[in-house]
């Protein structure tokens, strides 16, 4: 590192960062983390339609940090929507030093995180500088930064313990996912799902996308995360996001492994794509 | 047929049907059609949850009216949500005489539509009962008699030329139904695909993943349907639907063919899945 420090790098692949949302941010790493240099590429402040920059702006960016030797993480500003359209574009561009840092984000952000995963490279799912405007926001941002910085143990999510390689999905991404070029092999993964947002019979309809896959149907287990801000179901869809999730566990023959310590909130905890004492740094 | 009519069955393989509103179906096909004979199979009024009855009971009552010689067609009831859930297990029940008519329903029924075309039955995207409920519904009804019936052309989404086998679904069922079992190849089909209810950004994360599949870019080319009752979208998209599509299509390389004529109203026409010359009766 040039100056000593751990530089990490900040870009958008989806939606667009206010610029006082990523100064509260820094403003939590020089106090926190001071060992940590926190570089926000400008992309993150553009505007393209519902995107931080155009596709081939945010391509660019991300290539951009993720070739550069002197970042030892890539993490992501935001989710919204976004990464999808550009991740394929990014892979075909990534050089050896890319191999060499950590992605760091989650919701939208999966779809780069799952086809870097599937391509060898170091992903976690985790919170991102944007929720920072969480209610106790402050918290999720530093356990992001003591796990960039430190891999804290103490970020990861608690039931995580080595023996199966981990990953974790919002459920509408991956059903996303399913069949694309992006898609790793998550047979023998314990995999961990939230959603936010989704009505039951959404959420009901993405889980029997995901457990049709073959490879998610060999997967070690399943653990539901936090599902939040469900709309109203018209009529009473009748059964809990764990009803459903342990209904379709048993269809598909997949062990359901409890609660995951994830979501869409400031609690929102570390999960490696693969193992912990895989990653770099 | 027993009787001298042609016989047609109702089911409901997702939500439940209003009993005034199959009254009023039987209303229509009576003064209109007094040549067809509307069987509503009590099933369709039954509730369990979010259904139409629990799996078993709709899978059930579908499996009864297909395999039943009596009946020249299969109408679905309703669309809603459900009929993912039972498509698999209807499939592997079904005996020949269920080769031998016509399913006809849209939304949501294209999980059943899309597996029983796969497996060689015949299947067709148009108005169900439900829709008598719509401004103009009463047209739509007519429509999809008159199509049951008599195999009416003028029912017929207009652009359909009988040059290449044809295709309709809604954008997020066809997303959710890629690397399923019941995915039929659509290579060198006509695909029109419609939309309701949904943000701008995930229609354009659908169309992303439906490009995405292998076969889906084999098609012959795409039709835009319409996009009714879109949620605002914060930021701006930037982006019309058509645009949208179009974007979509010309990085997968499919022929963007213009706007054809379905969606979620009154005026959504027949879409035969292959070819009208193909189907019984």
């Amino acid at each position: 590192m040039r100056d000593g420090k751990v530089k990490i790098a900040v870009v958008a692949p989806a939606s667009r960062l206010e610029p006082e949302t990523a100064e509260r941010v820094q403003e939590i790493a020089r106090t926190a983390y001071p060992g940590v240099k926190l570089v926000f590429h400008p992309q993150c402040f553009l505007a393209s339609g519902h995107f931080a920059g155009d596709d081939e702006t945010r391509m660019n960016a991300f290539v951009e940090v993720a070739n550069d030797e002197a970042f030892s993480a890539v993490w992501f500003a935001r989710g919204g929507y976004g990464s999808g359209r550009i991740a394929e574009g990014v892979l075909e561009r990534l050089h050896a030093a890319a191999r060499r840092k950590l992605y760091l984000g989650y919701s939208d952000g999966a779809f780069l995180l799952a086809g870097l995963y599937r391509h060898g490279y170091h992903a976690a799912h985790g919170p991102i500088p944007h929720d920072v405007r969480r209610v106790g926001g402050e918290d999720a941002v530093k356990r992001a930064l003591s796990f960039l910085a430190d891999r804290d143990a103490a970020a990861l999510e608690p039931t995580i313990d080595g023996k199966h390689p981990t990953a974790a999905f919002n459920m509408t991404i991956l059903s996303h996912l399913i069949g694309t070029r992006l898609m790793p092999d998550l047979s023998n993964h314990v995999l961990m799902l939230e959603e936010v947002s989704e009505h039951l019979y959404a959420i009901d309809r993405s889980l029997v996308h995901i457990v049709s896959d073959e490879t998610l149907r060999r997967a070690a287990g399943v653990r539901l995360g936090r599902c939040s801000d469900i709309p109203s179901n018209d009529p009473e869809f009748g059964q809990t996001p764990e009803q459903i999730m342990q209904h379709w566990c048993t269809v598909a023959g997949i062990p359901y492994l409890g609660r995951g310590d994830i979501g869409h909130d400031a609690e929102n905890k570390i999960v490696p794509f693969g193992f912990l004492k895989d990653m770099p740094g």
